[in-house]
């Protein structure tokens, strides 16, 4: 994959949905604001592969941060990202050679693309979940080393804070979980800043071009009037763990997060349900108490209609949704990132059981 | 003055306190701090005069941020104003100059002093406030136009924050104070940054000079066992408002404030009874419903005892005390000043009364 067009942003946008399970912010209005960057420049965006960035060159990871219910309800300026970025090479008196999708799930796939075209820089193929994440402590560039310092968070104001020394990870996110809610809800983050060492040794590869081809799958299922769950599923070496209406969601949006749950009724036995817990994204599958896919391993609502994901910011009752269980890509599966992203992590007192095979 | 030596910090304390309205934080903790840093650096602080500060040199105003019932129970590291103020240099890629105190009341003018000496910096004969003040807005450099960013934010961990680009004041406050609930309560503040030519326009003279007289006469009072009250009040042209006992105390931490109320009632006449409402400072005095004296004025409560201030952190039942009431500077009562700092901008419904006179 060389360059994203206008011919693939709707793949993409479709794709990230997919692999957001249910967060990383609307694909909506990231999509239509990469779609009229594209226009308005007359150009697309650029893609590298991971392996092609020099070693010593400097590239840093960028997306929104706050809830999914707050980014669907308040809009960006538009240039928060570049903004942030360009405050960082100021800070650094050093140029930027890359920009990394943060996570490809959602919205966050598509936002930091438009950033690339605005700075003139080309995005690498590849991102740091894999799918979404709540914490911003939850990449793998984090996850094997990178510092979290220096990072900028950066408002629809024009505030810009750049945090220069941090101690930890999690004191990061605490920091900036506090001044996303205190800039209303949602903000631009330029973290980690790496090398392209450490960018190679640290991405997941490829999840752009795995988003479009989600996407393309999707929209070839329409074409040809088939329910896409079953094929989405099977490209991504997963499966449909339950098919069924919504019949009860609660959802609050707490300390900058969109926490909550979900109870799907299967349509030919209404005995018979599936409870989702949420806090952004999707973290555990529960049927009679039993959990049958918990985090890291992705678990994304489809709309039976159309394919498209549904993020915990559009649920609600009466929903047809088909839920798919997909096994997270290998990064995310060992002792280290467990620890950070396991069921565990998350205040859940169930092993981590993955689904057989890999994402990619 | 030129200088600060192990002979004044008792002085500079107590008038400091007295000056703080009940704000500002504990001077105890911070003398100590300061004893113990002249001593081990063998030397005493040095002093410039405002006017003396070339017209292109670089200052910052620096000081504690945080509610003072949290600064007498959480120790500082001891070292982060400097630590701030050392990455404000290597983010400016320019020098400071000369430190400059914030806000003169409370422990707040003596932190700044530790940092000069960390530094090896001058600190300048003057402050932003001419007492102590809740919010960092709330000095007379930003009041009278130099820009809030680049400011800096650090805590006692080591973690450093600095806001390269923020629209207003005000901004300023709402993320450095949710920041700073964040990093346990209180956290090194190094704002406003400004040449010697904007310090000049907008700075307090003479203020450390004026908390040293203040504490000698307090001392002095002592030495000839005369109550210490109506001398100072004297001496900074204000009165003692009200004698008599504490019989009634509300304080919360909120928000990363000391918020709450006292009344104190005559001795000879428990009817009597003098209401003060405070945030982190004394705001407003009323007897009877009706407004005595009201911020910017200044309003502290000192020990019937010895004559020294009391802050909100240390409020109790039946402190004997008596409550000064002094004409702020000329420069906290222009129309600008008024609408940052009058009553109104505290809630009050109650026009500013200014007390005759000026503090200097």
């Amino acid at each position: 994959m060389k360059q994203v067009t206008l011919n693939d942003t709707n793949a993409i946008a479709i794709g990230a949905g997919i692999l957001g399970t249910g967060g990383g912010g609307s694909t909506y209005l990231n999509r239509l604001r990469l779609d009229n960057e594209i226009r308005r420049q007359g150009r697309s965006v650029d893609v590298v592969q991971a392996d092609d960035v020099p070693d010593d060159a400097l590239v840093c990871a960028v997306g929104g941060m706050g809830a999914p219910t707050v980014s669907s309800e308040k809009l960006q300026a538009g240039n928060e990202i570049a903004t942030a970025v360009r405050a960082l090479e100021d800070h650094l008196r050093r140029e930027i050679y890359a920009i990394v999708i943060g996570e490809i799930g959602g919205g966050n796939a598509l936002g930091p693309m438009v950033a690339a075209l605005q700075l003139g820089l080309p995005v690498v193929d590849g991102d740091g979940m894999g799918r979404a994440f709540p914490e911003l402590d939850m990449d793998t560039f984090m996850i094997y080393g990178v510092e979290p310092s220096p990072f900028v968070l950066a408002d629809s104001h024009g505030n810009v804070s750049i945090f220069t020394r941090i101690r930890s990870a999690k004191h990061a996110e605490e920091f900036a979980r506090r001044l996303t809610i205190e800039m209303g809800g949602s903000a631009a983050l330029v973290m980690p800043v790496m090398t392209g060492a450490e960018l190679k040794a640290t991405v997941i590869r490829d999840t752009v071009s795995l988003a479009k081809r989600i996407g393309e799958t999707v929209l070839d299922c329409r074409a040809r009037s088939i329910e896409p769950a079953a094929t989405v599923a099977a490209l991504c070496n997963g499966r449909v763990l339950f098919s069924g209406k919504i019949i009860d969601v609660e959802r609050r949006t707490v300390q900058g997060f969109a926490r909550g749950k979900l109870i799907i009724s299967a349509f030919d036995d209404f005995e018979q349900q599936l409870r989702i817990d949420f806090q952004n994204e999707n973290l555990i599958a529960r049927r009679d108490g039993q959990a049958l896919c918990t985090v890291p391993d992705l678990i994304t609502l489809v709309s039976l209609d159309d394919g498209e994901a549904i993020g915990t910011e559009s649920l609600r009752y009466g929903l047809r949704v088909a839920v798919l269980a997909m096994p997270a890509p290998k990064e995310l599966k060992t002792p280290e990132a467990l620890a950070v992203v396991g069921p565990r992590a998350f205040g859940y007192e169930v092993a981590f059981q993955p689904l057989a095979g890999d994402l990619l």
